[in-house]
């Protein structure tokens, strides 16, 4: 839960803010510049008071019997979300996770800028790995504060993951993403949002049971 | 979308099955017996209407006016998913993600058991992950088939993804999670999922903007 104006947002409404990002954009490469929130949760799999409801905790888009400007609407969800903005993240752990999130396409188009890695083993200090340079672990402070780094992503054993975020907090880290099969301790002001990547393969057996034979 | 008696589901209401799913097991932990959709609804941030919604493509599960019993539903959601079952799994490339995937806790925990993995690259043949050895793209067809896998994921490059698919669906696999930046072409009896690490970091870029001073 977050609080926009003294309402709880639940992390839910977020997603599915982007999922009407995405949607609008598309709507506007084909021209459509308004869209009533049945239509909205029609294209998006939820429904109609899905839709407004989310959209409720931020205030008043929509004109009453007319929808929403696609336009409009777009633009007002990329403030909401920070997507006018871009970030610049760290990744901790250069184990085979952390390389392949130092290695892995796509975040520059979400405003994501990887600048810098960390990781405990000698033989790893120095590499360099497209852009970023591998750093020890003790200069997580330093290269925080230099590079000016708002995002962290721990990518390192479940066992180590708790200390790393303990540095990570000490060097005004608000927000991370991690990716270790640990549940961190974190003061209040600290997000960290929890990635299973099994969760991905779920739906699938959903599939495999329900295909035709 | 995936036909169920004659009815396409959407994909985005699987998953929120599988977030009930969770809640309900959550529910029996602590001995609460039935559940309105309103409250199940409240515990996932998802309006009543899209609980409904959602179970209403699968039957008739609750009794009006009593809401729904904990057990059962949690029952006939297992059977619709597919989690009653264990399924074998095969990861095609060793490189950073496809080793970080071969060595990640918490498949086994979903019914997702890695029995194979596949690399074209010469000197990671025979290699041992865990439980799991190395074999060569060229033994796809023959291990799939005396493995008995159902699922396989991508983790080469995106240009070699389409190459691997083919010679997935040629072995008879009809489920990929595919984390290769490529869009794959599959006949139609074959489903694809998608998974874009960076979406996992978009919702913190919200925090950001949205927290206290």
């Amino acid at each position: 839960m977050v609080n926009v104006n003294n309402k709880k947002i639940p992390a839910s409404t977020i997603s599915r803010l982007f999922v009407y990002l995405r949607e609008l954009s598309e709507l506007i490469k084909v021209n459509i510049n308004t869209i009533s929130s049945a239509e909205l949760g029609e294209r998006t799999n939820l429904s109609d008071a899905q839709v407004r409801k989310d959209l409720g905790y931020f205030g008043q888009f929509g004109v009453s019997g007319s929808g929403y400007n696609t336009q409009e609407l777009k633009a007002a969800l990329e403030k909401i979300l920070g997507r006018d903005k871009t970030w610049n993240v760290a990744v901790v752990g250069a184990g085979h996770l952390g390389m392949a999130l130092l290695t892995y396409p796509g975040f520059a188009d979400h405003g994501l800028n990887i600048v810098a890695a960390f990781d405990s083993k000698a033989k790893k200090i120095d590499r360099k790995i497209g852009d970023v340079t591998i750093s020890t672990i003790d200069d997580i402070e330093k290269i925080i504060k230099a590079k000016n780094i708002s995002i962290a992503i721990i990518a390192v054993p479940a066992q180590s993951a708790q200390a790393v975020t303990e540095k990570l907090v000490e060097a005004g880290i608000e927000c991370i993403l991690n990716f270790a099969p640990a549940a961190l301790a974190v003061p209040e002001n600290v997000k960290v949002k929890d990635v299973d990547l099994s969760r991905e393969l779920e739906t699938l057996s959903y599939f495999l049971v329900n295909k035709k034979a």
